[in-house]
C-alpha cells in the first residue's frame, strides 16, 4: 500500500465520473408503516375533507370546489371535498410528467421510479465563510444559481436563496432573468399572485421563442404550493394552483407539516393532515383543469421541543419521509420530499442532519428531493459551503443508481489467481485496466493521512469547500442555450418596470 | 410556534427515550447485486478455494484442514479446501449465538434479524478537543470503555484505542481487567496468541465466578479475525480461529479487502476474495469445533486513488456492505459490518462518511455493525467527539428499530377536528399527553435559531461534543455488576505479571 499510490499520484488526476443528470431510485422503497395503516391514514384524511373540511381563502378556488361537487360554506370560507371527488380527480392526474429545459439534455421525466435533487430553496440569508451570513441579494443568488448548474446532480433549479436588495413588485423579473440567463435546467416560479405568474410565463416563452403550444408541451415552469397547515389554503397559493394548472404547468402541492406545531404531535397524525391538505391541494388543480401536472408533496417533520424549532434528519423526519413515500405510492402520484438541516454551520450535525434525511427520501423513492444541497438553519440561510458538502453526498448516492459490474471479468478470479498470497492488487493488469474510473472521486473529502493532512493546514471539510465553490464560480461560464436570451428578456423587463411593477398578491 | 415553545421550555426537560439496548432490524434488506450475481460470486469464491487456495501459516491449521479433506502443499503452505468441506461447515455454524454479559440485562442474541453496535475499535492513537492527539494509554482506554459504557445504544464493548504504555507481554491484562472492572456487556478478546487467549479466558471465568460449564454456556468472548488480504491467514489469527472455537467464544471472521490494494479494483471482485477468505476461517472454526459460534465478517471498501488510503462511506463502501449483507443471508450466517470515517476530525466529511456507511449496514442487516461510533482517521485514532456525534446517529437509527403508533389515537383524527384551520396544535389535549415523549430528545443537535447560537458561542456540533463526553466521565459510576471484580483480579494478574507476562505470538 505505500508504492504503488505515490507513482499513482504523479500521473493526472483521475477522470470525474460526473454523470449523474439523469438518475432512478436503486432501492426497493421502504416504509414506516404496514400498508394497512396506510389505508387507514388515507381513509383518516378523506373523512378529514369530508366531515372537517379545508379553508380556502380564494373565492375563486371555493367556486371551481363548488362546481366539482363540494360543500361550500362562503361564510366561514370551509369547503368539504366527498371522497368520490378526490378519487376523481387522482384518476386525472398525470403520472408521467415531462420537465422541459433550455437545454434538452436536462429535460427530465417526472414519475415514480425518477430520482430528482433541487438545491436548497426559499432561503432568506445566504451565508459563507469568506463573506459571512448576509440577507439574500440578486448577487446571491445569481452566485448559488451558477452554483447548481455548475454539478449535474442537481437537476432542478430552486429559488435559492432570496435577493431581498429587489423590491418585491420587481422581484420575479429578477428571479425569472437570473435562471433563465445562467441556467439550462427545469426552472422554479413563484406562485406569488396571478401577475407575477402570467408575467413569469411570458417571460419563459419570450426567451425560448415559445409559442403557446409550445410553452404547453410539457412543463417549462414548477412551483411549490405550500398549504397554511392546518387545513386552510391562502389566497396566493391556491390562485397558483389554479393558475399554473390551467397552464399547464407544474404544482409540487405540498403542506409542511411540523408535528407538535401546525400538526399533531404525532407523526401518523401529522401524515394524515398533510395527506388531507395535499389531496384538497391536487383536487383544486384537477378540478381546474383535469389532467394538470400535479405532485404530491410531503414534508412533515417534528419541531424540536426545547426550541420550538423544525428538525430534521430526525427520526420523526425520516419516518415522515418514509411514510410519505408510502401515502403517495397508495395514491399512485410522483412525488416531492425534502431533506433539511436545521443546523446554524455546515458541521457534523448539519452533515447527520441532511445525510439522514437523504438516504430517508431516498429509501422512499422521492421523485425530486427539494433542499437537498445548502439549506441550513431549518431553511433560513442557503450556506455556500453546505451546497458543496451536500453535493458530496448526492453524488455518493448517485453513483448507487447505477449498476455495478458483476459480471466475469468484475469477479475477478483472474486477479485473484494473479496476485500471490499475501500480495497486492497495485500492479495487477486488472487494476491497471480500470483503476482511473473504479471509484468515485471525492470532491471535498480529504483521505490524506493525518501528518499530512496537519501540513497541509488541518482544515475541515467545511474549510476547504470555501475553496470548492469559488473555484465552481470562477470555472462558470454562461451555457450556450442561454447566449441572446437577456437581450430578448431586457426590453420586456424594461417596459413592465417602467409600468409600475407587478405587486405579489396577498 | 412561538408562544407554546417558550412556556414549554420553562418545563424540565422531556424525559429520555434511551432504551436502545436490544434492537432489531426495522428494513428490509437491500442488496446491491442480483440474487444470481450473488449466487456466482460465491461459487466463484468457492472456485478460489478449491483451485487456487488459501494460504496458512500455522501448522496445526493446516493439519486440521487437512483432517478435514483439504488438499494441503506443507512447503507452499497453501491449503485448498473442496466445496463440500466449505458447504459442511457452514451446515454446522450456528444461526443464533447467545452473548452472555456481566449484566444479565445486557445479553445479546447474535442472529440474523438483531442490530447491534460497537464503538470504533483497535486504534492506536485517541484525539479530543482538550488533550489533542496522542498515542492511546490505559487512561483513555478506560475512558473510552466508560463511554461505551455510557450509552445503551454500544451493545457490545470493543478494543476502543490501545493502551500503548501497557506492554505488549502485559497488555492483555489491562485489556481484560479494564473491561472486566468498567463494563457490562458483551466483551472482546484479542487474538494474539495461545497464552494471551487463555489468560484472558481465564480471567472471565475469575471476574464473575465461571467453573469450564458456566463459560462455555453461551459466548462470554468475542474476537475479530482479519486474514492478511490476499489469500492468507497469519498464525495468531489461525491461532484464534482454533482456540476459541475450541472454547465456544465467537470468532467475527473478516478479511479487510481494499479494493484496489489488498483486492481486486471491483467491488465484485473484492467480496468475492473476501467471501473466499471468511469461508476459509469459517470452515477452519468449523473442522475445529462443529457448532463452533462463527460470524461471517465483511470489511470491504475501496482505496482512495488520491492517497492511497482506505476509503469509508463512499460509493464502493456502501456497496460492498450491501453486497456483504447479501453473501452472509446466502449462506444463512450472522454477520459482522462495519462503518466508519477517513476524515481526520470530527467535521461535515466524517460525519457523511460514517452515517452513510451506516445506513448502508442498517439496510445490509448487520447483525453487529464495528466502528459505529468514535472512529476517525480510517481507524488510526479514536476520538472522543466522534464517539458522541456518531451515538447521536446510532440513536436515530435505533429510534427507527420501534414501530411508530399508527392506532386511532395517533392518526389523530379528534385533534385535527379540535384545531382551527390557521391555528396550532401547541394547546391541543393530544399534544399535551405526548409531547414529553413524542420525539427523540437530541443528545448533541442543536435547534436554536441563529440569534441565540451566536449569543452562546456559535459552537459547532464537535465542539458541543467535547463538553457533552465530559458529562458522560464525570457522571459514570462503576455498575453494580462490576463490584468486587478489581479484587479478584488483582492476585491472579500480579502472579502472571511476576511470572514474566505473556508475549503475543507472531
Amino acid at each position: 500500500m505505500t508504492e504503488a499510490p505515490r507513482r499513482r499520484r504523479d500521473r493526472s488526476p483521475a477522470p470525474s465520473r460526473a454523470g449523474y443528470g439523469h438518475l432512478r431510485h436503486p432501492f426497493a422503497p421502504q416504509g414506516a408503516f404496514s400498508d394497512d395503516e396506510i389505508a387507514n391514514m388515507h381513509d383518516t384524511a378523506l373523512k378529514v375533507l369530508e366531515n372537517l373540511g379545508i379553508r380556502i381563502l380564494l373565492p375563486e378556488a371555493r367556486d371551481i370546489l363548488r362546481a366539482g361537487g363540494a360543500l361550500v360554506d362562503d361564510d366561514t370560507q370551509m369547503v368539504r371535498i366527498g371522497r368520490d371527488i378526490v378519487t376523481a380527480a387522482l384518476n386525472t392526474a398525470p403520472r408521467s410528467i415531462r420537465l422541459r429545459a433550455a437545454d434538452p439534455a436536462h429535460e427530465q421525466m417526472f414519475e415514480p421510479g425518477a430520482a430528482l435533487f433541487m438545491a436548497g430553496s426559499g432561503c432568506p440569508n445566504v451565508t459563507d465563510a469568506l463573506r459571512g451570513r448576509r440577507p439574500g441579494s440578486r448577487e446571491s443568488f445569481v452566485e448559488t444559481l451558477r452554483l447548481q448548474q455548475s454539478f449535474d446532480v442537481i437537476h432542478m433549479h430552486g429559488p435559492s436563496a432570496e435577493p431581498q436588495d429587489v423590491p418585491i413588485h420587481q422581484r420575479h423579473y429578477a428571479l425569472m432573468q437570473d435562471q433563465l440567463t445562467n441556467c439550462t435546467k427545469p426552472l422554479f416560479v413563484y406562485a406569488r399572485g396571478r401577475g407575477q405568474v402570467e408575467q413569469s410565463f411570458e417571460m419563459i416563452r419570450l426567451a425560448h421563442g415559445l409559442d403557446e403550444a409550445g410553452f404547453n408541451d410539457g412543463v417549462w415552469a414548477t412551483t411549490v404550493i405550500n398549504s397554511n397547515s392546518p387545513r386552510q389554503l391562502d389566497i396566493p397559493m391556491a390562485r397558483g394552483i389554479i393558475d399554473f394548472a390551467r397552464a399547464g404547468q407544474m404544482t409540487l402541492i405540498t403542506p409542511f407539516c411540523l408535528a407538535g406545531a401546525m400538526a399533531p404531535v404525532t407523526v401518523a397524525g401529522a401524515l394524515v393532515l398533510q395527506h388531507a391538505e395535499a389531496l384538497a391541494g391536487i383536487t383544486l388543480a384537477q378540478l381546474a383543469r383535469p389532467g394538470a401536472p400535479v405532485a404530491y408533496g410531503g414534508f412533515s417533520s417534528n419541531v424540536d421541543m426545547k426550541s420550538g424549532s423544525p428538525a430534521f434528519g430526525t427520526p420523526e423526519h425520516i419516518r415522515a419521509n418514509l411514510g410519505s413515500g408510502q401515502l403517495a405510492r397508495h395514491i399512485g402520484l410522483p412525488w416531492r420530499s425534502a431533506t433539511g438541516a436545521a443546523s446554524n454551520t455546515a458541521d457534523a450535525q448539519g452533515a447527520t442532519e441532511t445525510v439522514n434525511a437523504l438516504w430517508a427520501a431516498m429509501l422512499a423513492q422521492a421523485t425530486v428531493t427539494v433542499h437537498a444541497a445548502g439549506w441550513l438553519e431549518g431553511g433560513l440561510s442557503f450556506g455556500y459551503e453546505k451546497f458543496i458538502l451536500d453535493v458530496e453526498a448526492l453524488q455518493t448516492l448517485a453513483e448507487l443508481c447505477r449498476p455495478a459490474a458483476a459480471d466475469t471479468a468484475a469477479l475477478a478470479y483472474d486477479a485473484i489467481a494473479e496476485v500471490a498470497p499475501g500480495g497486492h492488487f497495485f500492479a495487477a493488469q486488472h487494476t491497471m485496466e480500470r483503476y482511473q474510473t473504479a471509484f468515485y472521486a471525492p470532491l471535498v473529502a480529504d483521505l490524506t493521512n493525518h501528518g499530512l493532512w496537519v501540513e497541509n493546514g488541518a482544515l475541515r471539510a467545511d474549510q476547504r469547500a470555501t475553496v470548492l465553490w469559488q473555484k465552481a464560480l470562477a470555472d462558470y461560464t454562461p451555457p450556450a442555450a442561454c447566449i441572446g436570451i437577456a437581450d430578448r428578456l431586457a426590453p420586456y423587463v424594461a417596459r413592465a418596470i417602467e409600468a409600475g411593477g407587478m405587486p405579489p398578491e396577498d
